[in-house]
């Protein structure tokens, strides 16, 4: 505050800019002559998704910053997860919008579908963003109606796009971060090895189960032991660097094998101190990664209910596409993967003490034992 | 659109206006050189809840005029019906953005808000125009530190309030059309005589478990005998025009005698077919006020956690007038309080047959069996 | 209640017998001497949803009873919606149990996963019966690895379960109900021969879009083109009874020719009274289906995270299985798809005045005007 | 698994007791020969809540395992935290089972209101127990028509929470813990010696707002300059032995004054890994507070709704004890006052590099640089 502290008073209205913010819907079937009631809350609506994507875009900044450093400080550990449990309560709240907006019902938003044309939601270059950052590159998007999904952006916002596509995403940070993990080998005991042989074991007993089941017909057996040999084949591609770029390829896994790995490492030895806040991080990305994928589905649901089999107003085939989208359009799969790997905690290796130690707090814990 | 219409074609940025609408967002903290994370979010919030605001205020104008007619066209009662079911869905969510905010912590609010002093949630006009044009009218208020609650608001804003106040208010709309409801006299059979001689009986078996009621010492029973006495007392000013006025006068009622009478004849005979959407209108005015209500104490009670016994920025003596203003502010509360006088199916006068046909449909209903 | 009434009087715990219920909750691994902390949550979280569905299980009793009758009484409309709407309000409830249920990790679920096989929520005959009685039949489930949905019921379940399948669904119940709506045809003017015309012209202007829309390239635009002229020939298919017989036999429509278009004739027209409730109703069960969709998609991603690829206890094929009844088993999905055919309150046909004022209150509405 | 593992298959209905859980649901009205349809939906959601409750006293028993040794073990952190958050998803939850009963309109509640009585939701002995333990002793309770909370219990629950009052509270447990927080003096550094300063400076600069203030005038500055001077003085009661307890006695706080030192120590530092979750569990006991206050403020108005004036079936002066329990049962409000006394980390005074250090993990955190 500069000389003599001659700020105006802050008002409420002046702050939030509200003139502005509340001179920003302008329905447009009454510029047309055709009223439609409405359209107001369409607009409204929509506005409200922009503002919280742009906060999401906001702290997706942050995210970027503090998973950018190399290594990543332990003190950001906190705030980190505190950004994604915020980028998630939003998401919760946002996907409810669509329970405000049903309650205009396919009639009313008839009555102004058409000036709309060829505008559509496709075109939010936030809601690309976010995607984009999160980790949805351009070559990870299915093409719509045979062209690249950002056909029907303007050009600014398509040459935005590129730009970003070419930048590390919050996904890629995540993974360099997970592949710089220590205590995965100490003094001769490796995680790896330690683990290889619990998993193999827990994948075996299910193998058992499955031929034990007598309510099961032997087809059914079949096909579920060769989807468990299946599953063998990926946990070895854990292990195994070439079997590892195989799986990668043909798109089972996004993740670097050390990633992934690592990963494991943290859900499996989530207590020790040190992992405890990036075991909420990996669990903050899955509940992100759901949130985004349920609300696709819902959208796809909503776009449904209003417009039948119609096109939608910017040419796409009604709701399927939105639907497909739902489960090709996720980022954090990989983690929701690993769970088939994981083993119950009594088969888990144990650390060897030392590294256990070292996972802890610098000062003596002794000093909170009451004197 | 035929040849000559030249408009441009629409593009979903340009519908919404997202260039000015995201050019609102002008944190404060960084304009003083002392920038800070959150100051985003809490924008951000109370941007999204303007934006609702701006909605609700909408549906208001709608409303009042559905409302405003005389008589009021029984093919109103659907949409007035939605619009107020609109209302509350919007209110469900936007009580959920205070679960977005809390992700800030007190700490974080503390590194910006001092230069927000002496803006205040306080001053958000069109909240107050929402009150108002509900019902809650300037006398109607509690003052501020001695102050009428307006004092705060800019000259402008205080002007367009003293307008709106003079306007009648959806709660006064509402009363007058409940006041023009048929039915409740015809051909000999009036409602108020038919109905006083059931709630007695029904207030007193009241009393009479009281008295029965052992595990209750002598204090317990007489001051709760008393306290049902005096319900009598107000039951009796429903029917009595003198009482009626001296009951209003001591803000006991805010509604007509009149008023109040349709409003019960309409919550104890809802399932008649010409009933069956006023029940429903006036069932959602609750649920208004219950929302509004809830979201005083919840947003009351997340200011004492941001700032404990610290005064607002706009000079509240922290959240204790809020957390009055719950109780104080309520526009409904007639509909509540009706609840007192309700008897049991039971003990429900009989309509009379011919009254009975009269509020059901013109058709016959005989055209809907099956042949 | 007077002398001679020796009922003992009620206390909390006895009427809701909280000793049983509360004693229903028996950790299997615990019993096998392998304690995990979270088990109990997981059978709370299932015995909460059980409650759930006996209470919606009763609301159908209700509903089918309502609808059950010939003709349906105008005054069982107000209790159907509220009854409908109560369902609707549970699952957005039960939904978010969903939410409790993961903050169990699948670290912690593994704890006790082997010890609950072959058990599995496919068993829940509950939820079951509340398909089967929406609508849901035999013939329209998914089989499941190549045998019949109820393969692992108990015998006593499948007993009940193809004793539900014999009776009307509350589908059919509405079929019925929607096929004796009165108002279709009235002195010589009939409902869908003045529809027909208006929606093929609103097809044809979908058409016409796509034709003069330069963005799409030749392939798109055919694709589209022959997209509409498919929904032209589904949309005669409402109208020609063999046209829908065909569609009906493909599983295009579930409700008869009839039932459909009264189902849109109450969408169109659903602001004149009679049509208020009807309408309700329908969007009522859109919710529903909606909900229940949503629910079963939320669930197949949650199973997802608990097992990963891994089988499910009751041997299903991971989360897979899950996903795809969601969408294949929709109930009331001929409302959503009804949505193609809507047109525009302007294009919509105009009641004949006599129509209309059947469709209206037996009161003369100006009694209602002040006098 | 004993004797050649001969333990029966398990099946879903029996694993869950469906035959019993199913079983316990009794409406009462129907047995006196008055069926009234909503008393199963009231019986349905009292039991879902109950269902809850017992959930959530299981979770507490572990938390005050956890919290009950001495040190707390830091891998219990991470547990503690996420039983926490489990709580209070849950309650997240069960405060929406309102929403479920508020579909029960209060003319339905009426036709099965008077067989219950006397029971009463007082009597809810598991809602009384998680009260208590976790930290809503006896004293602390208002009395109900000048007798003690529990004089409606049996006298078996009356027996069984006076011994629960007798155990140490999770209040009390946290306060210990809270009380054996290291590092708040090291090396001649003395938290509190440093901290009071810099708070004294905060409340110091409101007092300077006031009085700046024009906009107020000289009555209201008056007033707020006492209060601020007030909480001065209650500031100082953090420091000063005698100061505290006399606050104390007054009820003005419930912990000792170490531990709410420590309780600011952890708000201010949270950043610093070892403070990262105590401060996350500190914040999840405000949530709890928070959401537990909301439900009592959400009960009370339902209530209201549900019998306006009348008593409660157990005699309570309907919906105006619950409110006032709203904010005079609140068990964490410490936390709550604390905001007060925050201050803005620019003000806040630099930890010594030496205990910053000893606050960090034992890990060289260089090993996460990579090579």
């Amino acid at each position: 505050m500069g000389e003599g502290d001659k700020r105006a008073p802050v008002d409420y209205g002046g702050y939030l800019q509200l003139d502005r913010l509340l001179d920003c819907q302008k329905p447009l079937a009454e510029s047309v002559g055709r009223p439609a009631h409405d359209e107001m809350l369409f607009i409204v609506v929509h506005q409200a998704y922009e503002l919280w994507f742009k906060q999401i875009l906001y702290e997706l900044d942050e995210l970027e910053r503090l998973f950018g450093e190399d290594p990543v400080d332990d003190r950001s550990m906190g705030p980190a997860d505190r950004l994604l449990g915020r980028i998630n309560e939003i998401l919760r709240v946002a996907v409810q919008h669509l329970d405000i907006l049903e309650t205009m019902t396919p009639l009313d938003f008839l009555e102004f579908r058409d000036v709309l044309y060829p505008a559509s939601g496709f075109q939010s270059v936030q809601f690309r963003m976010i995607e984009t950052r999160l980790g949805l590159k351009r070559g990870d998007r299915m093409t719509y109606d045979s062209q690249p999904y950002d056909a029907r952006l303007t050009d600014d916002d398509r040459g935005r796009m590129r730009e970003i596509d070419q930048k590390p995403s919050l996904s890629e940070l995540i993974e360099r971060w997970l592949e710089r993990t220590p205590f995965m080998e100490t003094g001769g005991w490796t995680f790896t090895e330690a683990f290889r042989s619990a998993v193999n074991e827990a994948l075996d007993r299910d193998i058992a189960y499955l031929r034990d089941d007598s309510s099961l017909d032997a087809d059914h057996r079949d096909r579920e032991a060769a989807r468990l040999t299946a599953a063998k084949g990926r946990f070895d591609a854990l292990f195994d660097a070439d079997a590892h770029a195989a799986a990668q390829g043909e798109g089972q896994w996004r993740w670097s094998m050390r990633a992934l790995q690592a990963a494991l490492f943290i859900n499996l030895y989530r207590d020790e101190p040190v992992l405890h806040l990036p075991f909420r991080c990996l669990s903050r990305l899955m509940d992100l990664d759901e949130a985004l994928t349920n609300w696709r589905y819902r959208h796809a649901l909503m776009v449904q209910r209003m417009i039948g089999l119609k096109i939608g107003t910017g040419g796409s085939s009604g709701s399927d596409y939105l639907k497909m989208t739902a489960e090709k359009h996720r980022i954090f799969k990989d983690l929701f993967a690993l769970s088939t790997f994981l083993v119950p905690r009594s088969s888990l290796p144990v650390l060897p003490e030392s590294l256990r130690a070292s996972m802890g707090f610098h000062y003596s814990p002794d000093s909170r034992r009451k004197g």
